[in-house]
């Protein structure tokens, strides 16, 4: 059995936020979101977060997880005394205990899964993870003998110069054996010039105690400012960003991308500069996105170019063209060899293939046909003020330049729009839709009107 | 009493201009301004700046400022030439000069203070600046004893190799006792392989000369070519957005976003990659701001969302969105809860709260009131092709698709506006105000068009 | 007589790709075109492409260049193999060899040629290039004497302890004396542990075998993954923006701007965040460009301002102002002192000097005289669905807002079009076209609309 508890009690308050620290995003997830993602192969049967400063809050932006229960830590007396909050919860949980930190997100879920592996193996009381670091300031140190058996924890501010030099630092990630820990839990005090409850005090009461080194000393920085946010978030870039590397992206200046965890890509895909893509996400083969795109929540096909432009919760089937400048949201499903371009708004719409809506418009709620071709300007007038409705658009239709069609209304196939008409009522297949004022030409006005 | 002198005369053949190097931009100001705000702190009373390459050019430049007086310096014959300059305007004067380089415009107020005050404190006849570099290659080598009094200075060409090894370098910023200086200038020489005058000769007439290390090294990097400017915009960009991570501001990227030291911002800002604030632009807390925008000379309320877009000269009230491709400009006043959407630009137009300009609209020298809804494709008809006139839009009107509304027009509350229809004249309150021919049906036009 | 070999017979398995490696874009060019550029400043008589995975396809993606022979190795059985396939081309050739690695885009063609004319000052059999690298591991370890004449070289795989500690490595680019060469190519052996036929043999039969240190090491980077060709493009780009840095370019963020080797610019640009320059580009004195903005193949004159747009093969004449979001497209060539602007596409279309189409149009095979004004939401309905038409509008004349001129038309001078008028007739000079309905105001709709 497993238990892990995730220290989410602290206020963070070099954040400078009304948020409480844990609740704050790195990329997709929250600090605290991330902790507990990171325990997603060693499949834990109890998760407690241990929440104090607005804790409330953090219940409500959990309440969407399952299997998480909250445990609350009054008064924030250490470590120690947060561990000991779950005397109580866990009193007849017999099994291991992972101890993670709600601010150190970018735990590999690997690192998690060896980490309890080798206190298993080894049947530790506890093993803790260490890094070794060129700059372990700030950090305890953890003194082990040849076997990596742990022999002292230090605090940084009390080491002694000798000491400052060992570069092997406690990462604050431990897994104990509860039925030991929680008969010593009682025992920690508050002998430090903190006067809190450390909980690496449990060190002298258990054995052994092993250390085991993370590979990549990056997983266990922690997020006390912004600052360290913005380094934490390039990190999870750069990791995101290499592995579709490796599999047969394009990047072309990677540093400039950013790509969310949850999206899907395709080999042979190219990425442009300052291009985003977020949410649940996936890229066809060939695809060729950006400069300057910004893709969610949206299923783009193969051989697809977005150009300059927004997708959000969207499709686009394969080889059609959209942008500079479009912006398709809320449900625009785009069929196969269409072209979107310029200044053109679709929403909550779907659009056959090659169909072509080129310049200047928007389209909502509408259902267009293949091989229309809508002229530049044309608008679905789909909101009367009061609702929305629907406009369809048969196969081969045509709309002139500046046309509106006034929602709800059907339009046939083959049909013709003249420019600049409003129109208002149905059109049947084939014909010519016009409503608009015979030109007239005022001779002289240039001459008249300077008068 | 306290004389700044700043360098200035020299072309800056390097950066291959038409302009003089020290009107070169670096962010809102050029680099001799920068070199007279270092000064902010300690208050001079008189700011020479010495002139010569385009110096005319110079002084248009600076016309905006008050208190700076210019002094000629018709030949570029050396650093020791051209304070010598100095002793015609300054003959009266009493009291420290401090000398600094119009193309060194990273120094921090705090440091020019510290200069000022260590040399106040010592009563040192010279304080001078110096920076330990790790490759102090191309400097002068400042040469002290245990006390930081220095002993002698060795331009770079001139140090065998072991002065080479030294790491202390001249950063060109003095401050003096210019009641001993006036008297020392006269005497400087030309022996030295560039035949120039060298202000640094003077350190032989003076007693105690002494240095103060600078702490950020950065601050002492001069402008000789582009590429130096790019680096310098990177540190001065780089100072800014760690003020404001530390302040509470969250940035993704922050290497993508520039932002400069005219911009206020709030805790609990969120600023996207490749975003922009220029100007004396205040954003508010909740903001949400990027990617892909900019914002120059604004003023955004609390909980705005700028989603790529450009605001100039403008406001957001709070709760309002902004964008996709949306521009604002020209005193652009938007009120709270309002949505500016695709397409859509404004300029020199006040907009209630709780209004919609959601597609494809240009509104321009107009007062919409609140709760308006404004159709896609609406166009103010602002110019006549010889003047600006207004068009006012009262509570609750919405406007139709491409509807034009031609000013000077009144348009009242509750007013309903056809689509399509081109409004000329006033319409009154609660009114439906329409300019459309009716639609006609003409069939089978697609098979006789054929023909 | 100089002939090339390049090798380009390999898959890139690691490129996780459908293109055979060497043709993968970097920048505006393949890596197999990048190496065969490299040879530009030596001219080779020759230059064989040794081809083998995807052979037909390096050939059809070639086939554009003068000159440049292919030769099968249909089994991939080593480098010495591959150069044994010239065995037959060559026969009759007499001369030098440069061998080249298609993968290798990054030599500077003043390497090669110093590489050449080393081989040929030397009179060497062999003459190799190489590079001291600070992490040589995976590359070959080239042992010299004192006189840079090569006694060994032992792969990575098979160097000892004290072997790999040699920061020599070999660039695999090697000029031959073919004569010779042509002798000692059928004694190579496949005794190594790969079992291929190793193009370092020929060392073991060749005197002199000369190495020549290459300055700058990251020009033998080869590309074996998708990173690799991101961090070669990285290069490519900083060698490029270096250069117009050092020629009086101004850049904001340089890592955010990519600048395409054909380009050319001019002292005193400003190049803004985010900017993109591609293809046969030329951007005169003063221009200021992007943030934010694309041109590619077009021509910009002097003092254009290019403010979040796309500009693709157009051209901009001096003092005028493009964006914020505009596209100018397929031969749009804007006159001097015009202004094109938000969300406005221009395609194949000529503009005259001081005109403006400052808002929401779209102008596509158009031909606009001098000081025209088109109004906001103008739209040149320039397809009937069948055929596209032109557009022709005379000097000084204003098109009023959502107006459409339905191709082919002519309008004349000083002419005046009505606010959302569609003209289908030509217009003569000096007259007023208008093409509406009159306006109606329906009192008291609102509160029937509510019944």
């Amino acid at each position: 059995m497993l238990a892990v508890a995730i220290l989410a009690a602290g206020k963070g308050t070099r954040m400078k936020s009304k948020l409480p620290k844990v609740l704050h995003p790195l990329g997709n997830k929250s600090l605290v979101e991330r902790a507990i993602a990171s325990c997603e192969l060693v499949k834990p049967d109890r998760t407690a977060i241990i929440i104090g400063y607005e804790g409330e809050r953090i219940k409500q932006a959990l309440n969407h997880l399952t299997g998480v229960e909250f445990v609350e830590q009054k008064e924030q007396l250490g470590t120690g005394h947060a561990i000991q909050q779950l005397l109580e919860p866990l009193k007849d949980f017999s099994g291991d205990l992972l101890v993670l930190n709600g601010d150190v997100p970018l735990l590999r879920p690997e690192t998690v899964q060896k980490l309890i592996a080798t206190h298993q193996e080894y049947q530790n009381q506890a093993t803790l993870l260490t890094a070794n670091l060129s700059n372990p300031q700030g950090y305890g140190r953890v003194f082990c003998d040849g076997h990596n058996i742990v022999k002292q924890i230090v605090e940084d501010r009390d080491c002694n110069s000798a000491q400052k030099q060992n570069p092997k630092v406690n990462a604050g990630v431990y897994c104990f054996n509860w039925d030991v820990l929680k008969e010593v839990l009682p025992k920690l005090s508050t002998n430090n010039d903190q006067q809190e409850y450390y909980l690496t005090e449990v060190v002298d009461f258990l054995n052994p105690v092993m250390a085991l080194d993370v590979d990549d000393h990056l997983e266990i920085n922690g997020i006390n400012d912004r600052r360290q946010l913005a380094v934490a978030y390039d990190i999870l870039q750069a990791r995101v960003k290499e592995a579709w590397m490796m599999a047969g992206v394009t990047m072309i200046d990677p540093d400039s991308i950013t790509i969310e965890d949850t999206v899907t890509l395709t080999s042979d895909v190219i990425i442009e500069p300052q291009t985003h893509l977020r949410g649940n996400t996936v890229i066809g083969s060939g695809c060729h996105i950006g400069p300057g795109s910004f893709v969610e929540n949206s299923q783009i096909g193969e051989d697809v170019k977005v150009f300059y432009s927004t997708v959000i919760d969207s499709s686009v089937a394969s080889h059609s063209k959209i942008g500079p400048y479009s912006h398709l949201r809320g449900q625009a499903n785009i069929g196969e060899n269409c072209r979107v371009g310029n200044f053109v708004e679709v929403k909550k719409s779907t659009i056959g293939n090659k169909t072509n809506v080129a310049h200047l418009s928007y389209i909502g709620d509408a259902t267009l046909g293949n091989q229309v071709n809508v002229g530049a300007g044309t608008i679905t007038a789909n909101y009367d003020g009061f609702n929305k409705h629907p406009t369809i658009i048969g196969d081969r239709t045509k709309t002139g330049s500046n046309s509106v069609l006034v929602a709800p209304v059907t339009i046939g196939e083959d049909v013709t729009i003249g420019a600049g008409s409003v129109i208002t009522h149905d059109v049947p297949d084939e014909a010519l839709a016009i409503a608009r004022q015979k030109q007239k030409n005022i001779e002289n006005w240039h001459s008249r009107s300077k008068k």
